[in-house]
């Protein structure tokens, strides 16, 4: 198959950028072989290794180099640029993956800089749940007047399918109630309480292993999760639900004897999402919950996830994720690619 | 939206055919709406009631009551017909709904028909692995060069998505493995004789419940589980096996003593399906094993299924299916609808 060049930009080139670039070498002959396409990297914008822009192509090897050396990537810039919406009308990209730190409260400044792209007739991919859950209708609005898509199956269960799972398999179905445990990092916190280590020790692993950031409150107080679920109810339900409208209790609450006891008699502490209609409005709520061996969340251990669709024809449908890796994320980012560049 | 006439047939109206007939009654409106289509059903072929052929629209609650009270659809006839070839061929149908009776040695007379319906410039839907395991590449060949659907979404975990997961969400990639539990009927028998049901019993009760056959040596003997298992590793991991080609042990060796003792001892015996790739390869077993609790095999009880899928960038994703009902076979059915008539 004679293959097509398509420009690309990254805004964001931490662990799940660079597991993208990665993953776009590793799958450089699949693109070109099955879908026609050669990607061309014109630009990459970071919050603290600068920003290259290269309409010739950067090198995705040495860019991953040079960040992870701690050094800045204009060395491999053809051309000066320092402000994000110069960027992405210098890259010239057909498509722009977004990465960058989510914004609980408005979505900022992702929701900006994919309101731009697709201005600017990109297709905008993201892995960032601040501007799905701020700015889905508005953004699938002007991504469809474009002919462009706005997408972002990396934002829940990492890359697992669940968006495209209901835009492209279950057509006219009607989704009742979802629930799951979204949140790996205090499900890997509860798992190693179980086994005995305080709290502040298993916060301190989820730190080690790169799962929680150095202020792990956005997941232990369940905004993670509560965002999370938010965006299944905008888009899965069709019901705009914001964080903040979610009922919310974190993991704080719970000591280190309440969950060993519990699961020394054979239950487990998880903090569970769920959502549910109730006559034209959906509910939301984020909360610890004790969980039986009869649960399929039951044995959802560590970092893996869980999500349970209840649908008006298919019955009840569970999704698992096992261990999934910044190299997961990165795939849900790729299956968006390939399903911008081959419909739109 | 303007609607437009879709003129579909149905060869088979048993179970499923009449819960496909339900459901397209009772989202009559969403597929005038969201899709544009009004479904007129012109013909219906059974192997015990008869046929019936009208191209204004056959009437689908008095076809559906007509068989239930054991009679012959000729009644509803606007012309006489008693050969399938005619029958499709004077049905002028769009779309053929096939679900007939399964036959693991050969697919027939299955693949016949839908080799023909597909000649006759129809799209071919299938609940029949059969047609699947003895006839996809030439099927799927013939279904392009009519530009043309063979679909069949329906054979494998009833309606659960799982071929069209791979064909729409997860684009690039590679299944290494694949493992789970795919007949309900065995499923429920171990699981009525880990309560203590001798083996006949929880046959009789399977039988009762309309789960199985009169003569259940097909789900028993393991062929259901390989035929879908064989389906698995034709189309998803492009290495075409037949029913025979599966290593397969059903679970007519297990005592109620054993299947008891292990549920006692905290472990089950569960119906293994497992396919894997060695080298160009790919082999495929099922075969009874013991499944311990940390094993998400071990909460799939009655007649609910599971499968499991290993791939190279994703890690592993698992689906599980509850309480599957004939209605969830018929969503996979009409979901393939959907996709061949938006699709082209």
């Amino acid at each position: 198959m004679e293959a097509r060049i398509v420009k690309v930009a990254f805004v964001g080139f931490g662990n799940v950028g660079q597991a993208l670039a990665r993953l776009l070498l590793s799958k450089e002959e699949e693109l070109q072989q099955q879908y026609g396409v050669w990607v061309r990297v014109t630009g990459i914008a970071t919050g603290r290794h600068g920003i290259a822009l290269d309409l010739d192509g950067i090198d995705l090897k040495q860019a991953i180099r040079v960040v992870q050396q701690g050094r800045s990537l204009e060395g491999l810039s053809a051309q000066r640029c320092s402000e994000t919406d110069e960027f992405l009308k210098s890259s010239q990209a057909e498509v722009l993956f977004e990465s960058i730190p989510v914004n609980y409260q408005n979505g900022q400044p992702a929701l900006d800089i994919l309101r731009q792209a697709l201005f600017y007739g990109m297709h905008a991919i993201t892995a960032n749940k601040g501007p799905v859950v701020h700015g889905y209708t508005e953004l699938v609005q002007i991504a469809e007047k474009n002919n462009r898509r706005f997408l972002f199956e990396a934002t829940v269960m990492d890359g697992a399918p669940v968006f495209s799972l209901f835009r492209h398999c279950l057509p006219a179905i009607r989704l009742q109630r979802v629930s799951g445990i979204l949140n790996s990092t205090t499900n890997f916190i509860l798992t190693r309480m179980e086994q005995g280590e305080r709290f502040e020790q298993a916060v301190r692993a989820a730190q080690a292993i790169g799962i929680a950031e150095t202020d792990p409150s956005g997941d232990i107080d369940g905004w993670d999760s509560a965002i999370k679920l938010a965006a299944l109810a905008t888009v899965l339900m069709g019901f705009p639900l914001k964080p903040q409208e979610v009922e919310r209790v974190g993991i704080r609450g719970l000591t280190e004897d309440e969950v060993q006891g519990a699961f020394n008699r054979g239950q487990r502490w998880k903090l569970v999402c769920r959502a549910w209609r109730d006559g034209p409005r959906v509910y939301a709520k984020v909360a610890p919950e004790l969980v039986g061996p009869d649960s399929p969340m039951y044995n959802v251990e560590g970092t893996s996830s869980i999500v349970q669709f209840e649908t008006d024809t298919l019955g009840q449908l569970t999704l698992l994720e096992h261990n999934p890796s910044p190299n997961t994320t990165a795939y849900g980012l790729f299956a968006d690619f390939i399903q911008a560049i081959c419909s739109g």
